[in-house]
């Protein structure tokens, strides 16, 4: 195990983002969590930068640009009926590298909660982002969502 | 599915929150989580308007003001002797609305722990508040919490 | 059951922490709970402060001092292999105290995956930090994690 120093080191040239900036991020977080889970799939996509890349462990090859995120989120396979499918994202850590993006990472769980049923965690990952800033939001350039237990 | 821009039109007149105001949102929901799970029932009830109402999917109709929230509070079913009970609550969406309100949009957990046993969730649930201003702080004027697997 | 002020009351002297400086405490604990879970121990005993004190229900008495520390969680029982243990924490509430010190509350689970399995809460806790200012980032100086269930 290593100090926090050579664990700085290895992050050389990034910062911790300023806290309003780390608020900002969260609020993205939130919004866009929400359009998953709201089955606004589109919306979501439009949340990722036009050429923007999402890879999964469980994917053969990453998904790029905003269409085919849109195409691949409309072909999930559906929860079944009655049964509904909550993303809960932890708290995000965010860095500023010396390109300007911000990098974060953050654990998020799937909980399924079907007809008179107690909710179950269906699915536990650990994510990374490329955030790029869009107005005073944000938009994804490359996610990354590593599936526990795999 | 839509767009962003289209589901932005629905929120028409709307507005993000601005970052320090998403911080002391998130605050707000902490520490009125807290006062639940300590069970400071009154003063949880007092974290809403005079007039506030308060309503869930399991309620035939909701109920309303302080006084009746911290009566609803109290009469909940207790947990088993031995059984610690917790509210969970995710990252919080919130817009502010032309009337000046903040309208959030939140999930949250209650995981619950028996004596000697594995901690499990109990329910899942959708939340939606209007917020009011409050000094520096936040009041709820109406909840609405809708329970997953009903 | 207490009313809000009485709550207050006992809290004399307290303030809550204002909005940036909440933001900065939530980055510090997505930073610092990071560093455990990706087996940063040293690191992570780095973010107490050099005379810390860290405790646990489960422990017969604190551990003392950034070296105890790292070695305390050195010595946890390893998870089977193949196992991922995240930790997850919820919204804390942050309170200014007139020493300058900020204290915390929030409850903290840990997410156990075996491969192959479906995740499972392993554990479900309340933890009180003690904070100190350290550049424009914290340390902990004193923490106490209480276990559900025991």
């Amino acid at each position: 195990m290593r100090h926090a120093k050579e664990y700085a080191e290895e992050r050389a040239g990034t910062e911790p983002v300023a806290p309003a900036e780390y608020a900002s991020v969260q609020r993205f977080y939130a919004g866009q969590m929400r359009l998953l889970d709201e089955g606004e799939g589109d919306a979501w996509a439009d949340t990722f930068t036009e050429d923007g890349t999402f890879d999964q462990s469980s994917f053969a090859e990453p998904v790029r640009g905003r269409a085919a995120i849109a195409a691949a989120v409309r072909g999930r396979p559906a929860a079944p009926a009655g049964t509904v499918r909550r993303h809960w994202l932890g708290l995000p850590a965010a860095w500023r590298f010396p390109d300007g993006s911000v990098r974060t990472a953050y654990d998020a769980l799937v909980v399924s909660t079907a007809a008179g049923a107690a909710p179950v965690i269906r699915l536990s990952t650990s994510c990374q982002d490329v955030l790029v800033a869009d107005g005073d939001g944000w938009l994804v350039s490359h996610r990354y969502v590593g599936h526990d237990g795999q």
